[in-house]
């Protein structure tokens, strides 16, 4: 039994891990020579198109992230199961993220910083603290419920936003569907989104959704925090909404093109923080553990953690 | 029965907050002629030497703030109950600011802002997760307790230390004691230090204290947040510390001259944040309320929460 290393970066690295963890068995990458019919797990990120098809015992094919839409863009993509990574290490690096930028935000880190470049000891007029500041999570799935119980029991007033229905959670205001979004969008001072990048939320990080977001709320105009999918956001419309007010600022993790062009606005801009893709990177030592632990629920008849329903898309 | 206000900063506020909390009572200011033998609470911040003497039937001063320090230097102060605020609001802005910094450096804000500003697409290598950093807090009190268990959710390795032996705490790793300092230190990433002002503690962050810090974190050396009391540091040993590769960085809200004067050399350190003393402010309506349920207490002949044990100082 073979399984097939598909990443477009590094994908020598992914080999160990995997060799480590299955000393039994085969680890080929795509650049390689391999029986094609040997293949019976796929280990990808970003596969060339058509580079999954013909490996006709293919059983399942697992992402090294959290995210599956560079796997599902491949028009080629065989009719397996894909699964993403779950991983409490991932999920705790993206609580990290979440609220070390709200609290940025909230405490006006850039503020006390210009501050003291210009020695100038001045306490910020009218400093919220966080039961005032409303914050707003797009996509309430593992990693989003997990960011909102943390900014709650820091002190944050926390929502969520869901595609769908989902149960009540504990002190936290959940809304739902294209119904719900103009009301929680009214209520949020900080947006985070975590959204998965599917059809319906390409692009939905708009001027007209910024437009609704509060303006009525004590960090005195709203703050956008991506740490989802850069395709979920519209860059030109970001560095509009910052330049007329309608965002006061913008936290990005993630961008339409990755690395982010040397050309873009964005990497000038005075109320943008730019980090590359790192809110909730996490070691391939993890993920290679986690992805194993997949493979052997499946050989046992069981169903991996992380297992995507594809009409959703994530 | 008259409530004095002896605060140095805006007495003026403080009338104004009192007045609407016992609209019965005569509230006074040290600048105004008054009967001293009506007066049975003082609300003092930073009092004149003297000032509280000379009032036969003063009952109880209370504090502002977290500290009493600026209460007890007054060498004529009279020998009656002390209270320092103990305020939720106060406990989860001083929660907020710790987890802030000690995500600041743990996500390698500088890092990344100086990457932005070079147009630089680029991870940190080798970049920890919270459960790789130890953070040690010295002064395990009802603000360090809160902050510990707050750390502790967001993933960080967590150690307290006290001057003198608590009940376990879940969790979270106790130190006490002279005895137990240097392995507390020892196993310490990110010392923050929530300690009150005592004749013990006067000074107690210097340069033997932080070359007792762990050298082998996985931060790459040793980080200081200091929250606490100015006086708690000395501040050319941070300087040194810092310049010599002891501290990585350091974290000050307080210091030993507030404001800061112009002349330090801190506002320029390239590895030094300044806050103005601002990590854990309350507003003036917060603490008035908490003060006047502490003087109803008194009346009702309960202990007010806050009453300061003198011999220990805090």
């Amino acid at each position: 039994m073979t399984i097939l290393i598909a990443t477009s970066y590094k994908p020598v690295e992914w080999v160990e891990h995997f060799k480590t963890l299955f000393p039994d068995r085969n680890i080929v990458t795509l650049g390689e020579p391999f029986d094609r019919r040997s293949v019976h797990y796929a280990i990808v990120w970003n596969q060339p198109e058509g580079s999954l098809s013909g490996l006709p015992n293919l059983a399942a094919v697992f992402s090294v992230g959290a995210g599956i839409d560079h796997i599902t863009r491949d028009s080629r993509l065989p009719d397996v199961p894909v699964i993403r990574v779950i991983n409490p290490n991932l999920t705790v690096r993206m609580g990290e993220y979440v609220v070390l930028h709200c609290l940025r935000y909230l405490r006006a880190v850039d503020y006390f910083a210009q501050c003291q470049r210009e020695k100038r000891w001045a306490s910020k007029p009218g400093a919220p603290y966080s039961g005032d500041v409303r914050v707003g999570i797009m996509g309430y799935g593992v990693l989003g419920a997990d960011a909102g119980a943390k900014l709650k029991m820091i002190g944050f007033n926390v929502a969520g936003w869901t595609r769908s229905r989902h149960e009540p959670v504990e002190c936290v205001a959940l809304f739902s569907g294209h119904d719900g979004l103009d009301a929680f969008l009214a209520r949020t001072d900080i947006l985070v989104c975590l959204l998965p990048l599917t059809e319906e939320t390409r692009g939905i990080l708009n001027l007209e959704l910024f437009g609704k977001l509060a303006k009525d709320g004590v960090l005195g105009g709203p703050f956008l925090i991506n740490c989802g999918r850069g395709h979920s956001q519209v860059e030109a419309d970001i560095v509009t909404a910052l330049d007329t007010g309608v965002l006061q600022g913008a936290t990005l993790d993630v961008f339409e093109t990755e690395p982010l062009p040397q050309d873009s606005p964005l990497w000038e801009h005075p109320k943008v923080t730019i980090t590359p893709h790192v809110a909730a990177f996490s070691s391939r030592e993890h993920i290679s553990k986690s992805i194993a632990e997949g493979i052997r629920r499946i050989e046992r008849g069981e169903l991996p953690e992380g297992l995507v329903d594809m009409r959703r898309g994530y």
